[in-house]
């Protein structure tokens, strides 16, 4: 695997009339950016890479992010939370129970 | 596992005289166009989700992409390997070996 961890934030905008709502529009770039210089600064990079992503269709939980090869998902995380998400997760393997969507992960029927 | 293969296709842009280049650059965005109707055609679109991302640090193998959970890189991918890409790889479940990148899968030892 090229990275240990690959890290996906959606960047998503839509008009914000739409009710579907967009990650986007709710500060994503500004995780995005936390989570690139927490990587750096904990020397990182060459483990962890931070990307933004189009639509990952977890709209109503934005803003979401996906963290492979693990496929955890977390939602309406801020840049308060990215330093945790670091810490606990990027570094220490265990991710951040508090932020995740487990309906996204397949451990939890979807809500019909 | 939310989607059984979530792919993500490079679609940063650089100014044409960078030596770098990029895969936005190369036609990337025509590429996941085409995933995503291929994708669609084939009725996998609760299995298969097909994104575009920023730099995915593979730039001189572009146009690039990535398959998680499994981490599997292709590049110089061209709107022309799809169908093949959708139908062994993502319904068949074995990667297309001729696209793929084994220096950034780990498989062989980076260049130096």
């Amino acid at each position: 695997m090229r990275f240990r961890h690959h890290v996906f934030v959606c960047e998503n905008h839509r008009d914000p009339s739409d009710p579907r709502g967009a990650c986007g529009n709710k500060g994503s770039e500004a995780i995005r950016a936390a989570l690139k210089a927490e990587v750096a600064r904990r020397g990182l990079k060459a483990q962890v890479r931070v990307n933004g992503a189009g639509c990952l269709d977890a709209c109503a939980f934005g803003p979401s992010i996906v963290v492979y090869p693990e496929g955890v998902w977390y939602g309406h995380v801020s840049p308060a939370d990215v330093p945790e998400i670091v810490e606990r997760h990027l570094v220490g393997g265990t991710p951040v129970e508090r932020l995740r969507l487990p309906r996204l992960e397949g451990r939890e029927p979807p809500v019909s």
